[in-house]
C-alpha cells in the first residue's frame, strides 16, 4: 500500500540530537556526518524536511570564508534534493557556560551571550529560509541560586526581545519553547506543555511563539492529553514524535508505547494539524551513518501506519457502532449550555437516578479491545 | 520559640481526603470523626480552618431536617472554635457513577448531574462563608471514548456555567481548578499546573478561577517550579502542603523531601502568599481520630519551623554573601531590556569571552551546602 | 484464524482486584457479581482458570453453613464449567488492621492475625484444588516505626512458617509472593522482582516459594528484564498480563505499552513457560457484570495475537536474517568460556580493533522496525 | 562540635563520574583536574578514599613510559595525604563501543574486548591497594536484538570469568556490581538492588562478589528498603551516597531528599556498615576544580550530621518512649516461631479481636513528628 512507501506526501522532518553526542576516545569514534550528507541521506529515503542546530551551519568562531562554504553546501542539498528546513535550533547543549542556565543564567553576560547566539540562530534559519526556531528548555542546577520568579522574568525578558529581533529584521519566523521533564540540566524551568502554554500567555506578542513539543516526554495512556491543549489553542507549531522512554532517544514512533503513538496521531489527524512531523536521530545510537536510512525510512512507514489506523478508525463501521454505543458521540454535546438564570433554576430541580446512570456506565471495553485490533493490525 | 507554638497567626486549614476512604468490614472498620467533632479537634490544636466536602454537611438525599441539623451543629463548632471555613469541596470520589469523568462524562446526564452537585457544594460553601470552591480534577477512564479537544470543550463549559451560577445568586465565591497527575481515575484531563492555567486562560470570566495545587504531585529538587507561574499570576489561590510522595498521602510537611518542602514555603513566603496553608488529613492513615492532634500539630509545627527557615535565608549573612559570590542577586537584572533596533544592533556585535565565563561559572556548591545547613538546624 | 478465537488451548486465567473495590453510596452503587456468577461468565467466554480470594468463598466470620453453601456453588460452577481454580489469594487489602502491615506489622498480634488468615486461605485453595496460593505485597507506612531488617525477619518468619504449614497439612501447594511498587500501602518492603528472588533465596525451603508478578508495575521498553531473572531459575509461577501503567489497571494487554506486552510474550513462548496466563479485573472498572464478556475476551484475544506475533518472530526468513546480520545470534556464544591461566593470559594480549568495532555497531535498526511492524500488522 | 569538622574518622571516599563528562569546544571548555592534583584536594579536605576509574590511570594506548609516570604521581598523592584508593572501576562510559552493552554485547569481540578492559582495571586496582573493584551496569539499546536470558548468561560468564583471574592472579579484590535505572544506555539489564542479588547468588563464587549501590537511584519514602536486603546479607560492599533524584547527580547528601539520606544513614549506623562512604563528583556539575573543596567538604558535613542525627535517634527518650507507644519495638519479636504441628494448631484456633487491633492501629504520627524534628534540627 502506498501509505507505507516513501513519499512526500508528509511533511516528515528530521534533525539530530544531540548534536555533539559522539565523543572521539583512543579507543573507538563515532564521526556524525557533516550536514550536508546528512541532507543527500535524508532526502535519498524521501524526508520533507531537516531540523538544524546552528552550529552544524554556523559553529562559533567559524571564519567568513567556511561560513559561506557550509550555507552553499547545505542550500545545494536542500536544492538537489527538494527538501526545506523545518526549523532551526539554537543549540545549547555541549557547552558548559550555559550548564546553569541559558536565558535564565545567574551569569548576566552568559545571558547575553545566549541571546546573541539565539539571534544568530534565527539570522541562519531566515537565511535558509525555516519558518520555525526552536528554542532549548531552560534548566536550573542550583535552585537556590535562582529565584524562579526572575527566572520567568528573564525568560519572558529573552523571548520578548527576540520576538523583537525577528520583527525588525522582517524575518517571518516564529519561535517555538519546548516543554520538557528534566532532563540534563536539573530542573527544567518550564516542565510541562501547559506550562508552556501558559507562559507564552504572558509574553509580549504571544502570537508569534508556540511549542515544540510532542509525547510531554513521558509513557502514559493517553499520551495526548497536554498536547491537546496545545492544538485547541493552535500553539502546536511543530511536533515531536520520537517515543521518548525514559531517557534514551527511542526512534521509531510506537516502538515502546505504540498506544500512546497511535492516540497522539490520531489527534493530530482530527484536528488536521499541518506542521512538520518530526523526529530527532540520535547520533550516537545509530552506529554510524549506515544506520539512518533504515531508521528515518522506519520513522515514516510507521508513522504512516498510524496514520492510516487513525483513519479506519474515523470509517470502520464497528468502531463507529462501538463510540455510539458507549455514549461516546455525545461528548461534542453541550452538556449545560451557556448559563442563564433559568437553565440554573432548571438544572438545580432536576431529578437524576444515580442508580441508572451507574448501572448504564460507559462500556468502553469493546470499544478499547476494537482498538488494539486495530493497532495490532487485526483488523 | 513561639514558632513552634500552637497558635492562630498563620491560615492552616485541614481536610478530609478521601471522605469514603473507609471501608466498613466484619472484620475491623474505622469510623471517620463526624464533621463537627472534627472542628472541634482542630479548634483545639490551633488551626485556623477547615476544607469541607459537599457530602460532609449536606449528603445526597438528606432530608431537610438532617441538613439543617448538620449546619447547625458545623455552625457551632466553627463559631465555639474560631476557626472557618477555608474552602468547600465538590466530592466526586467514591462514586462509580462518576469514575470515567464528572464534567467530561461521556454521559450528557452524568455531566449535568456532576454540573448540580456542584452547584449544590458552591451552595454550601456560600452558607458557611467559604471563600473558595475546590472542583477536583477530572479523570478519563477510556481514552478512545474521550476525545480530548470535546472533553476540554464540556469542561469549559461546566466551569463558565458555575461562574455564571455563582455570580448570579451574588456569590463572592471563587473557584478553583485542581492539577493533578493521573492518580484514582486512569488518565487527567489536565495533570500540570501549567496545564490548568493555560486551561483558566481559556474561560469566560478567568478572574473568577485559579488553582488548588501544591507539590505537583511529584518528588523533585525545585518542586517549586510550576508553583512559581501560578503565583506570578495571581491564580494560586489554595496550597496544598501535603508532601505527595508515591500516591500515598504522606502527611507533615517535608517528611519526605523536606529539601523540596523548604523552597516551596521560601517561595510563599517570598511572595507574600496570603491564602491558606492546607493538609489533607488521609483517615485511612490516622489510625482513627485519636491521631489527628498529633498529626495537625505536626503539620502546624513543621511548616513554621520551614517558615523560620525561609526567613532565616533572606537575613542570614553567610547565605547572602554566598549569593552574591555565586551570581544569584544578578537574575533580578534585567539581561538585554526591552528590544529596540540599537539594543539589537549592540548585542548582536557584543564579543564574550566563553573561556571566562565558563570559568567563573556559578559555585553553587557553597550556598546549596549552607542551604542544606539551614534545613538540617546546623545553622 | 483460531488463535484469535475462544479456546481452552491457553491457560488463561482470570480474578478481581480489588475484591472490596465497590463502594455502596446512596447515590449509585455498583454490585459485584457474585463469585460463582463470576465462573460461569468466565466460562463462557472460555477462560482457563480463576484466581480467587479467600473472602469471596470463605467470607471471615462467616458461619459453617454459609461457608458449605459458598464451596458447593464454586465448585459447581467449576464443574459445570470445566474451569479450575488457578491460585487462590489471601486478601488483606480492605482491612484497615493491614494497613500499616500484615506479616511485617508492627503489632504482633496483627501478624499472627495476618499468618492465621493466610493459613485458612492457602486451605480454601487445597479444598477447591488450586496449585499455587499467592500472598499480597507487605507495605510500611511509618517507616521510622519499621525497622527494615527486623521487617525482613518477621516476613521471612511467616513465609517458613506457611511451608511449615503446608507441608504439614500434606498440602501440594506453592505459594507467591508478590513484587510491588509501592501503591496502596506506603512503601513497598520488597518492591522489585529480583528483591523478591533474593529474598526466596534466604527462606528455608525455598523450593516451595516462587513469584506472582508481570510488568514490574512500570511502563519501559524492555519491561522483561527483571522477569527473564525469575524465569531462568524457574521463579516465574504465576504472571500477570495486565499492562500496569501508573497505578490504574488498565485490562487488555497492550492497551497502553503493546510493546513492552510483546517482549514478555515472546519472552514466555522462548522460555516455554507454562503457568497461567494471568488477567486482574478491576469491577470498578468495568462498569457493572456486562462488561467482564468483552474484557475477558479481548484480554485473551489480544494475548494470543501477541503469541502469534512472537512466534512469527522466530520464523520470519527477514527477522532472522536481520537477526544475524546486527550479530544477536552471537549473543548465545560464550565470550570466553571458563576462566582457566591459559584462556586469561591469551585474552589479556589479544588486540582489538575499537575503530572497527565501532564502525560495525549494532545496525539494531532495521531489526527494531520489522518488529514495530510485526506489532503493527503489517507484516 | 566534631561531628561537623572535616577528619579522617570515616571511610569518605570520592570519585568523578563520568570521568569524560567534559567536552572541548571552541566556546568554552571544562578541564578536569588531573587524577593526582585532585587526590591533593581531596586530601586536604579530609578525605580517606579516593575512587579512581582505570582510565584515569592507565588510559588506553599510553605508552609504558606514561603509565609509569602515572601511577608514580598517584601513589606519591595518596602516601602525601594519606588517602587509600577505596576501588577501582571499569571506565565503560564514553567509548560508543560499549554503548549497546560491554559483557553482554551482541558483537563477541565487543564481549572480549570488555572483559579485557576489566581485568587491566583489576590490575591498576591491585597495583594500588584497592580492596574492591567496580563493574558499570549494563545497558541495553535494542531489547529485540538482545534475548535477556542470553544476556544474562554472557554477564555471569564475564563476572565468573574475572573472579577466576582475581584467583589467580592472587589478588584480594572483592567486585561490585552495579545495580541501576536506566538511564545512559536504554535498558539496563539489572536494574535494581534485588535483581542485582539474585544475580550474585548464581554465580560460581558468590562470595567475592557484592554491590555497589545506594538510593536505587530513585526519590521515595523509605529509600532503605532494598539497601536493607543488601545489608541483611553482607553484599552492600559499597555504598553511594548521592541523592540521585531524577537522573541529574545531586551532589551533597540529602540536599534534596534529605528525609530518604536520613533512613539510609540511620540504617549504615543500626548495621555497623564499615565499607566507603562514597559520592561521586560530577565534573561538569563543579565549575572547575575551584568548587571541589566546597562540595566534599559539604558532602561530609552533612553526612557527619546525618550519623548524628541517627545516634540521636537511638538515644533521645522522647523518640524511644514514641517507638514503644506506637509498639515498633515489638517488631523484633517473633510472631510465631518457627513451624511445628502444635504451633499451627495453636494459631489456627486462636480468637482475634480485630476491631480492637484497628483501634490500637501504628499511632506513627508522633513518632514521625519526632523524626522531622530530628531531621531539622528542632530537637
Amino acid at each position: 500500500m502506498s501509505v507505507f512507501e516513501p513519499g512526500s506526501d508528509r511533511k516528515f522532518a528530521f534533525g539530530r540530537s544531540p548534536i555533539f553526542g559522539s565523543v572521539a576516545t583512543p579507543d573507538g569514534s563515532v564521526a556524525p556526518v557533516e550536514t550536508w550528507e546528512l541532507i543527500y541521506q535524508l532526502g535519498d529515503v524521501g524526508a520533507w524536511g531537516v531540523a538544524l542546530h546552528d552550529d552544524e551551519v554556523a559553529p562559533s568562531g567559524a571564519a567568513p570564508a567556511e561560513l559561506d562554504d557550509n550555507f552553499d553546501k547545505v542550500s545545494k542539498a536542500l536544492d538537489s534534493t527538494g527538501m526545506v528546513v523545518s526549523m532551526t535550533r539554537t543549540n545549547l547543549s555541549g557547552y558548559p557556560v550555559f550548564d546553569d542556565g541559558a536565558f535564565t543564567s545567574v551569569d548576566r553576560e552568559v545571558r547575553r551571550y545566549a541571546i546573541q547566539k539565539a539571534m544568530r540562530g534565527i539570522d541562519v534559519g531566515a537565511e535558509l529560509g525555516a519558518d520555525l526556531h526552536d528554542l532549548p528548555a531552560e534548566g536550573v542546577s542550583s535552585v537556590a541560586a535562582t529565584a524562579p520568579l526572575d527566572a520567568l522574568d528573564r525568560y519572558r525578558e529573552a523571548i520578548d526581545f527576540l520576538c523583537g529581533y525577528v520583527s525588525d529584521q522582517g524575518y517571518s519566523t516564529r519561535l517555538a519553547v519546548h516543554a520538557k521533564s528534566p532532563a540534563h540540566r536539573g530542573e527544567s524551568l518550564i516542565a510541562t506543555i501547559g506550562g508552556a502554554l501558559a507562559f507564552v500567555n504572558t509574553l509580549d506578542r504571544p502570537e508569534m511563539v508556540g511549542l515544540n513539543t510532542g509525547f510531554a516526554h513521558r509513557a502514559s495512556p493517553g499520551g495526548c492529553y497536554g498536547v491537546d491543549q496545545a492544538l485547541a489553542v493552535g500553539k502546536l507549531f511543530n511536533v515531536e514524535l520520537n517515543a521518548h522512554v525514559g531517557h534514551e532517544p527511542n526512534p521509531g514512533v510506537g516502538s515502546a508505547s505504540v498506544g500512546d503513538a497511535f492516540f497522539l496521531v490520531k489527534l493530530l489527524v482530527e484536528t488536521n494539524y499541518d506542521g512538520p512531523l518530526h523526529f530527532d536521530l540520535d547520533v550516537g545510537y545509530l552506529g554510524g551513518a549506515a544506520g539512518i536510512c533504515d531508521l528515518v525510512g522506519g520513522c515514516m512507514r510507521t508513522c504512516r501506519a498510524l496514520v492510516a489506523k487513525a483513519k479506519r478508525f474515523a470509517d470502520d463501521p464497528e468502531i463507529r457502532d462501538a463510540l455510539t454505543e458507549c455514549g461516546a458521540t455525545e461528548l461534542a454535546e453541550p452538556s449545560v449550555g451557556p448559563f442563564c438564570p433559568d437553565a440554573g433554576r432548571m438544572l438545580s430541580v432536576e431529578r437524576f437516578d444515580a442508580r441508572a446512570m451507574t448501572s448504564r456506565r460507559c462500556r468502553g471495553q469493546r470499544l478499547d479491545q476494537l482498538v488494539a485490533d486495530l493497532v495490532l493490525g487485526l483488523r
